[in-house]
């Protein structure tokens, strides 16, 4: 697919110039914009600007109000609870990671849990602002139902992803974050422009069956009528689909359950064919490292810990080893230099957008 | 396989005669023995009375020093990092997690990790110890290297499990329990036992591609040839294999670095062919419900949870959606009332053990 390169920072301007027309101020617009654009810097186009639209959407139709500030509901020296009160996704996570690393910094640990907000973009920006905080920090967020469980046939849960990261001494940070689906649905997406065939596990039809027909899959998906994405370990027992599955669960108690909030089918639910807010859960948990070890002894051992997998042995025809966030390091390195390649439609859905607020894009 | 039944309560007492008889007192004997008949009465045999002898072994040979106390090391309100010193898996564990658990009452949370530690059984022993005590928990371990990384094919890795305990209202408690790769290694030795084909995508050979002869893998894990079992998510990218070996990095670093311990092939290394102690480390989180929800909307949100995945719309030709331990609870209440099974084998090795200790065996 042919793409247009921007440049990073005029891109995250314009983002931002998105976000305080339609209400937000200069500071809660940034963040949103600096999440965004964080993604397509990592190589995650699919939480990158391509989602610009559906968070000023939100804001258009009421679902998401970006003035209501988050409020903490419940608070001692090491944990809280977050009311988002139905506001930016990216700007209550921001409040509650906040939130989460003076508590650590303070007490050696901070667990925040969250209800009632949004969409918080890729799940690995709030614990790399952890990291940054010098801190391990996690980060899950629970999201609309495109998952069926083991068994199933109907979406229930969410891609539900986890991310933690950790620091490491001469190496990279150690930064995992990843749906805890077998894919996503963007995927199912690639494989249907491309008219390719899914592997056998990804998805399901709408009797539950393994189905290698991404747009059949894709069009049940929009109009519910059974059948979705498989959880990490695919379709029935024999891959462990049950512990995807289980995982997905994990992070609807401590993001949904725990916080007071929705999970499962219950995020993003109608009512009468109306969508009530969505009513999305987070959670978070920042460790002060030197609680526990002190810090050169923790950075050190990431970094033979790094070394002792990516020095291992290679399987035959494989060139390397990967660590996780590596990857995404070394794009963002790059895509610093050489600009942001978006897609050509989702280029034009940005011209499209300044358009209609007529602010100046490129 | 044949199986002999025997009653469970007879079964601990023996356990803990032989634990007694290799110079544990009485407490200690008992956390052991119940860890491990408790593994058997959920029907996860592996991690049951099968491992007994590896434990006297381990005690015999000196890796295991039963008798050294784990030590606090570092300590705050909400956080500790404990020494085992060799100590018993279970024992040093159930130390650990009492800890967490008074932490969690106290302060909201406890976080505790452990370094010099041994295999502790079930990781989902001490997240029901939480539950128990009225938290939700969590329970990891790392263990001896038997995965190989995506695009390996050298064992660097554990199996490195995860568990998380919560509560319900009229339901069974929410209990997972797995390892983070694709099949635990029993599940291979069923296969080869079986003579049956593994699934591709379950493990490597030499050179770290897939194959279905389950033989051949594990006497090339015995004589450490290369190759080894996949993590969850299978071989290469196709099916996420690097989110299972995420995952199992996650729990090597929560349980492993942070403690100041080991981590990945470290664990159980060797020096000059001779077994070094296993430093193995553990890693709990107990949280304290009432410090982010009122208990009663946890547990009925739990409830609604539960349905709303066990009761969604089924795969075709599929009696019955699962939920995390339902399984487990079910096969403990009849064990319970029946008796536990135990293979022919393992029930013949408990002889063996018995006559060498001169203890009595039914």
């Amino acid at each position: 697919m042919s793409t247009i390169t921007i440049d990073d920072v005029k891109l995250l301007r314009f983002v931002e110039k998105v976000f305080t027309s339609t209400g937000l101020d200069a500071v809660d617009a940034h963040i949103c914009a600096d999440n965004l654009v964080c993604a397509d810097l990592r190589g995650i186009p699919s939480h990158g600007v391509a989602r610009l639209k559906r968070y000023t959407d939100g804001i258009a139709s009421g679902l998401i109000q970006p003035n209501n500030r988050p409020e903490i509901v419940m608070e001692s020296a090491s944990t809280a609870t977050v009311d988002g009160h139905a506001g930016l996704g990216q700007v209550v996570a921001t409040f509650a990671t906040r939130l989460a690393i003076e508590k650590a910094q303070a007490s050696g640990v901070g667990v925040v849990t969250v209800r009632n907000s949004n969409h918080y973009g890729i799940a690995g920006y709030y614990a790399q602002l952890m990291l940054e905080a010098g801190l391990l920090g996690i980060s899950m967020t629970n999201s609309a139902p495109l998952v069926v469980p083991t068994f199933g046939k109907e979406m229930v849960i969410g891609t539900n992803p986890i991310s933690l990261a950790a620091p490491a001494g001469r190496h990279r940070p150690f930064l995992l974050d990843m749906a805890t689906s077998v894919v996503p649905r963007g995927k199912l997406e690639v494989y249907n422009r491309e008219n390719k065939e899914l592997p056998s596990g990804w998805a399901v039809d709408a009797a539950g069956k393994t189905t290698s027909d991404a747009g059949l899959v894709l069009e049940n998906m929009t109009r519910r009528l059974g059948g979705g994405i498989l959880p990490l370990g695919g379709e029935g027992e024999l891959y462990s689909g049950y512990k995807g599955y289980g995982l997905a669960v994990l992070v609807d108690i401590l993001s949904g359950v725990l916080s007071g909030g929705s999970y499962t089918n219950r995020v993003y639910a109608k009512k009468e064919g109306k969508s009530l807010p969505p009513d999305v859960g987070h959670f978070f948990l920042a460790l002060r490292i030197e609680s526990f070890v002190p810090r050169q002894t923790f950075v050190d051992k990431m970094d033979d810990l790094i070394e002792s997998l990516t020095r291992s042995a290679r399987a035959e025809g494989e060139k390397r080893i990967f660590i996780h966030g590596e990857k995404e390091f070394e794009r963002y390195e790059r895509y610093k230099k050489e600009g942001v390649p978006l897609q050509k439609k989702v280029y034009a859905t940005l011209q499209g957008i300044a358009r209609d607020l007529g602010i100046d894009f490129e």
